[in-house]
């Protein structure tokens, strides 16, 4: 398959997820699908169930091998944790535990704050018939919970990492990438003077056929037509297209009021 | 069964969600699960693929069921969205379109301000091989591009329904103050080793002295004793002031003991 040359390589980067006994493969190959939007690489196993690895993980992640390639398996939650310096386990609840409970946006910006690449950081995922058992949560430093609807809250395994790999990397981005530019490249919002003509050409034309009456009502008809037009934001190609819409409705219209004036139509 | 009492009632608001000839009826299940999550129940469905209902949309819904059973069918997207107000289309690229580029945090912010309750607000979603189609899209006033990897960018049509829903729970909650990040620079946290040493290093002693007992309560009196300790967020050096005081406390037992077992001590 021929790399597409301007797909960026993919960043290797982020908090390590680490998956305590899961259980599908299923939800391993989803979590590295997630982790990839993301961003992120790192994966870590604890005890896989059905051993490593596993070909339905693979066919559940979707093209993101590398992170299953990449992923370490651990014989204890312990190790596999050993050299994290920040550890957030995900957990329903936050039980009888006396710890700092994040939402994912919380986790993902505090992580961000203290190691922009998440180096040294990791989160923490349980089976999933039962979650992170009270041995996996006192290994952490703090506790995610994801926000939901307390009357229903049921995320599975993959959904709960999805939430934690989509907020790690709308941590990473800037304030400029989360306010996405509304116009194509090329498509240039149209300049002050360009509304102000097409206003003038509408207008001239609306004035000529005495929809812009009576006169003490013109100022705020015309402001009114003014900010509807503007609120649309139109491109420059947009006004040319709109002088065209105006130019041939009038035109039909003074066809018809030469017509008229020749005394052809009887009405 | 017995109705929990604690379980608050799912909410029944929220923008709806269109689902455009939806194909796998585990996808229309996981939207369900999703919305339940999410705190949203008006569920709308063109043409799905398999027909309605369908008995895999309930298996995968995880007991969202009255989502599913209130979900309605319609024969043209048109027909599904004619009631609303504020629609946005969700698409992986914003294409040739001139419109409003939302991330879904955004898009929810905006619909929580026009309607709290999301009333004659919905989000449409594409069928799963193609996504929406430019008609599709020309229906909505606004556009949701989710936020991924550009170097990997491949979210399902459940994943994409879940951020969604999300977002849409997040934003009808109070905003919550980031603290200040409490280390200074230099002063690291300690790793996850250095703690399970340090732990060690305690309850070694403590189990020397007989503190741990009797052996029935051990378990939560370490779990109590870790989480107090993690609590804390020692640094490294902490963690080394704290193996000292775990060293000399007990080493001055051990001369207490020895100094009582050689008789020298009345007291």
């Amino acid at each position: 398959m021929v790399p597409d040359p301007i797909r960026p390589e993919p960043r290797c980067e982020g908090p390590a997820v680490v998956l305590v006994e899961p259980q599908l493969g299923e939800n391993i190959g989803a979590a590295a699908r997630a982790m990839a939007n993301g961003g992120m690489s790192d994966l870590r196993l604890v005890n896989p169930r059905d051993g490593w690895p596993n070909p339905r993980a693979v066919a559940a992640a979707s093209g993101a091998n590398w992170i299953l390639d990449g992923a370490r398996v651990f014989e204890s939650t312990e190790a596999a944790v050993a050299d994290l310096r920040w550890l957030y386990a995900t957990t329903a609840r936050p039980r009888d535990m006396v710890k700092e409970v994040r939402t994912p946006r919380q986790a993902a910006q505090r992580i961000k704050a203290f190691a922009p690449d998440g180096d040294e950081c990791g989160v923490l995922f349980g089976p999933e018939r039962t979650g992170l058992r009270n041995e996996h949560l006192v290994l952490s430093t703090d506790l995610i919970v994801i926000p939901v609807d307390p009357a229903f809250s049921s995320l599975n395994l993959a959904q709960a990492v999805l939430v934690v790999c989509y907020e790690w990397f709308q941590a990473g981005l800037a304030p400029s990438e989360m306010e996405p530019d509304r116009y194509d490249r090329g498509a240039r919002p149209a300049s002050r003077a360009e509304m102000l003509n097409l206003f003038d050409h509408l207008e001239a034309q609306l004035d000529a056929v005495g929809f812009l009456r009576p006169p003490e009502k013109r100022p705020l008809m015309v402001q009114n037509l003014r900010n509807l037009l503007q609120r649309a934001q139109p491109t420059e190609q947009e006004v040319r297209t709109l002088h065209g819409v105006v130019r041939s409705l009038s035109g039909t219209r003074r066809e018809d009021l030469e017509a008229n004036r020749s005394g052809g139509g009887d009405d």
